[in-house]
């Protein structure tokens, strides 16, 4: 029996979130419900990539993802897919959500679910996730409920572009705390980083160092811990993404990293080494 | 055993939904406890009402839902009550939250819930409503914790009024989209069209088709569903109510139904049918 | 096997809360975990000791209440702690969270954490907590995870003051409903009072009946409930805390104690006695 997690973007205020719990639990009164995310930014792709990215590891091996954000089938988005990937299962439409993890590590499986026939008539597509959700958490197999397919919609746009003295990026996410997230991996500035110096820079502010936790820039700027509140930073932060943040912000008083240094989705974050 | 399910208004920032689960699972620790909303507009029973409305169902025979809305027993709402309807059971004030219901399908049984004088002192609504709600999750009778009524309040307001060629509803929800929910259902409307062509009307505005699925807009406006964003449309909803959406809308960059139509709680909607 | 709870300031948009429940579940797949409130105010440290302090007696004997607030260990919080208190267990970093708590009874035992070598170099603050709770919640001793220690760090600023014929106390929480919750204790009160007249002011404003229910204004104001809506009141809180209350306040609509009437963190709050 495995855990089903939940990331959606269905807020907490509607009663989506709890009707599609009592759904499945009317299915598998023993099923595990962990909730990831329903605070996703509406119909937001790069910002669900993010997030499940980033939480699926903390789950055992075989945990089913139920991900609804941007679940109806239409024209351009043609089906529902169901994934093995590193011993985790996905669930989701194939509006390229998962190609962020496909880029990293080759799927074991990939499948279009083709249940939607089997159920009735006005079954909704989270009907059809949590029928294929509460099948892989009991131990079903793929194929059951879907036909082998090879290749996922891939997300083109706003990938970070590598030169050989820049990586450019853009930022996918902004948390809770306002501090904001760029699709610039900490791999990825080890490969290209060769130990020379660098600079990263955004708006029309740079930073010299890359943090490993916040509270190192009570060293970088040889201050007290308190006298350094409001400062902002630049990190590697527990995704392993690089983050710009405020030290110890309060978006609603003192404002955030996103609101002080203006830095909104999709505004590009570079960093450039020099030789 | 049965689900316990909590709606209330308390919001996830205090501490009194922890609470209640905590005495909740203290005296029932194989409790298995589901959130549907703790995001309901403060002391708005109307929005309660179609939250449990839409909710109930998706859970199995036997749960019990745990209503926590304007719980306070006062001079206009003189008792705590427990219902068996439609085999589900439901606790909360008698302050017309559930006549919505009630309107539908008769009760199986209600009672005016009489433990007050068993609990500590110091005992608060919540403490009654959780007593309850374990003692029936456990299989318990209603006869036990409460003396049997015929009747609860009910809310006279804001019903639809139809007339043979309109029907006249209200806006009785604003979901997490910013969509807008009337209480004018699939049924009621069926009933009345008769076939007839119709045009939906709110504010100044009007739309001639109700849509069975959001990406139906493409169909209709002849158009890919990318440029379909930010178009209005006219639904009923996965809860089988009339609702006035924007399609992919995202409340806080585009703005939404609610804010772009100007829509409101309360706010009239009507459907005009032409012979 | 006991019930983890947790309190943190890392809000439900993120993907925090749903990793650290991955987390625990994988160590401890059993585990029953119950959220208190993710919706702490950034970093404050007098709001979560206000919601741990008022929910943790709410749950039973034994269970483990993880505290993720302004969890780095830096020169000013140099350390983690696990402490048992009133038969409850508590994680949480050295920086005053728990001293609101020790001020009323003595901890039955408090050890520095110093499990942090044995994990792994990239585990974070939050792996270390979730370790110590498992191992808590599995029925673990104290001595196995940390040295034992004597004393906490103390948090001196905001105490209420009291002189013979006043109570000088500070707000330190406003909750969902924007209600302006103050440090007063009605313990305090009570000893303070001796049965003399009081009135409490707050801003220009005063009242001179500290309620013991929200609806006993009725009685107050002699007017219907209706009426009494959008009314100031004051009243020993469900946690025993002087409260400033809007009757029936809908913050986005109304406005709320907090609104309305000017009131915010750390403003005063006096309670002055007639002899």
């Amino acid at each position: 029996m495995s855990i089903i997690t939940l990331t959606t973007d269905y807020g907490l205020k509607d009663y989506f979130v709890g009707a599609l719990k009592g759904k499945i639990l009317t299915e598998f009164p023993e099923a595990q419900i962990v909730d990831i995310s329903h605070g996703i930014d509406p119909f937001n792709i790069a910002e669900t990539s993010y997030i499940i990215g980033a939480a699926y590891s903390s789950f055992p091996k075989g945990t089913v993802h139920l991900i609804g954000v941007d679940v109806e089938i239409n024209k351009e988005t043609p089906q529902h897919i169901a994934m093995q990937w590193n011993d985790h299962y996905f669930i989701c439409a194939d509006n390229g959500i998962l190609s962020i993890l496909t880029q990293k590590i080759v799927p074991q499986k990939i499948v279009a679910i083709n249940i939607h026939d089997r159920l009735p008539t006005d079954a909704s597509e989270l009907d059809v996730f949590k029928t294929v959700a509460v099948h892989l958490a009991k131990g079903g197999l793929l194929n059951v409920i879907g036909k082998e397919i090879k290749s996922l919609k891939e997300i083109t746009d706003l990938k970070p572009v590598v030169t050989e003295n820049q990586i450019k990026g853009f930022v996918t996410y902004i948390d809770n705390y306002g501090n904001v997230v760029t699709n610039i991996t900490k791999k990825l500035f080890l490969e290209h980083s060769k130990g020379r110096a660098y600079e990263v820079r955004f708006k029309n502010k740079s930073q010299k160092t890359i943090l490993a936790k916040y509270s190192e820039i009570a060293q970088v700027l040889k201050r007290t811990i308190k006298d350094c509140e409001g400062e902002k930073l630049v990190i590697f932060n527990d995704a392993d993404y690089l983050e710009i943040a405020i030290y110890k912000s309060n978006p609603e008083k003192i404002g955030s990293a996103a609101s002080l240094l203006g830095l909104n989705y999709r505004d590009v974050v570079t960093i450039d080494f020099f030789n």
